[in-house]
Order: structure tokens, then C-alpha cells, then sequence
């Protein structure tokens, strides 16, 4: 799956934390966008899409949530709760989000601006583009024969 | 003074807020670098510098934070504590930053990578910068005669 959780350089000292992210340092695109969740409502879940073409880094900079993420293959689930650790998500994940904490603030990175045709918001509408249909490849060998 | 605040417009609905920053719509810079404030621990002072080149945009995305500015002519105390509201900050403006809030986390976006030559950490040698002296130009004026 095109996802990968990174550890980001945290420079602490005496005073407190400062993290920093920085195209061909740490962020591995462009950032050509910046968005932030807050003040998410208990038993809220969001997402609930794939994008054709976008890359985000998603970092919770304070509190909790927890990333549901299927590429096709079957869904896999992430906490994340670590302001210093980030979650690269690359183009064609299927993603949910939810468990968000009271605080929870999710700070994303994008390497585009915003664009409502990148977002595909229909899970069997995302199946069909990623394997061509509603089935796995490897099911619709089987039927074949 | 090369300051100003900004309402930043909230996509909020029933579950929750979502803020977005994009150069061209609501940042009026190119964003090269990311950086974020947390766990500042209590009675921290941070900043205590001005650049000469770097604009930036400060949001407090959690917490309060206050901000004391100084272009050279006298300091201007700003209160930050609204996820909504940012904070723009320009080229040669000296700013102290302390009462974090024990959740604050401060995101900043920046127009230029880091770059140590851009900083100037002492104060009379802004003022040198800002004013081609110690003193205020008014001051000075009136010693010429």
C-alpha cells in the first residue's frame, strides 16, 4: 500500500518542542497546500474517499485519530498520536478517519491545491478503478475459467 | 509595522472544523517551510529575533500564544488564541513570543527555508539595521543641529 509512517526530527530542548517540514528535507513533494482539522465532534468519521492523484502528509500535532486505509487489498488501520511521527499517503488509498481525541488537531500537507475531480468518494467506484471492476483481479481469474 | 491578522474562513458543518491554506487563495507567499511550536513548557520565552528577508504566517492551532512585535518604533503586544485567526509577520519585525498556553501548539508557514544568515538575535543590532543607529531617526534629527 502506498502509505509510510515517518519519524520526524524533533528539535527540543529547555524551552519545548519545534518540529520542522521542508520539501526535499522531510516532505518528499512540494507543498502547494496546508489544511487542519479541529474541534471534531465525538463519534464523527471523515474521509471516506481516495484521491486519483494527491500526496499527504498528515501529522496529528496534538491528540489522537485513527486512519482506516485499503488500497483494494483489504483495509488496514493506523493510530496516530505522535506529533512527531507523520503518515505519508500516496494516490489511490481509500482512507476513513475516526476515534478523533477531544484535542485531536490534524495538520495535513498536500502537493496540490484543492480539486473536488481528484477526490473519488464512492468505495465501489474506487474498486473499479483500482482493479477494473468490483472484484479482486485473482477472483475474476477464477471466474474466468 | 509589517504586521497583520487575518480571518481565515472555517469549512466547518456537523462534524467538526477544517481549515485550509493554499498560496494564490489565503497565503500570500509560495510555502517552503512548515514548522510547529508544542509542549512549550511554562514561562518559555521563545523568538527574541527579527529576519531580515522571511515572511511568515503564524496560527495557533491549539491554545493561546502572545506575540510582543517591534519594527523599530515600539513594541506591539498580540494575543493569539483562535484557530481561525493568523497572524502575518514580515520582513523586520522583532518578535518575543511567551504566555503558551500548556496545550498551545503554534503552526507557522514560511515563505523561505531555514536559513541562520536571515536571523538577527540581538536586538541593538536590528535596531542598527531598522534605524542606521541606536537611536531613533527622529532623535537623531534633533542631536544634527
Amino acid at each position: 500500500m502506498d502509505i509510510e509512517r515517518i519519524q520526524l526530527q524533533s528539535h527540543g530542548d529547555h524551552r519545548g518542542m519545534l518540529i520542522a517540514l521542508e520539501p526535499e528535507r522531510n516532505v518528499p513533494f512540494p507543498i502547494r497546500r496546508v489544511y487542519y482539522l479541529f474541534a471534531t465532534r465525538s463519534g464523527v468519521h471523515r474521509g471516506r474517499h481516495a484521491h486519483r492523484h494527491l500526496n499527504q502528509l498528515a501529522i496529528p500535532v496534538r491528540g489522537s485519530v485513527t486512519f482506516l486505509l485499503d488500497d483494494g487489498t483489504g483495509p488496514v488501520e493506523v493510530v496516530l498520536n505522535d506529533p512527531s511521527q507523520g503518515l505519508l499517503l500516496g494516490r489511490m488509498v481509500w482512507r476513513e478517519l475516526y476515534d478523533f481525541s477531544e484535542d485531536c488537531v490534524l495538520m495535513v500537507l498536500a502537493d496540490q491545491p484543492y480539486d473536488p475531480d481528484d477526490y473519488i468518494t464512492d468505495y465501489d467506484a474506487f474498486l473499479r478503478e483500482v482493479h477494473g471492476s468490483l472484484y479482486p483481479a485473482g477472483m475474476l481469474a477464477c471466474l474466468d475459467r
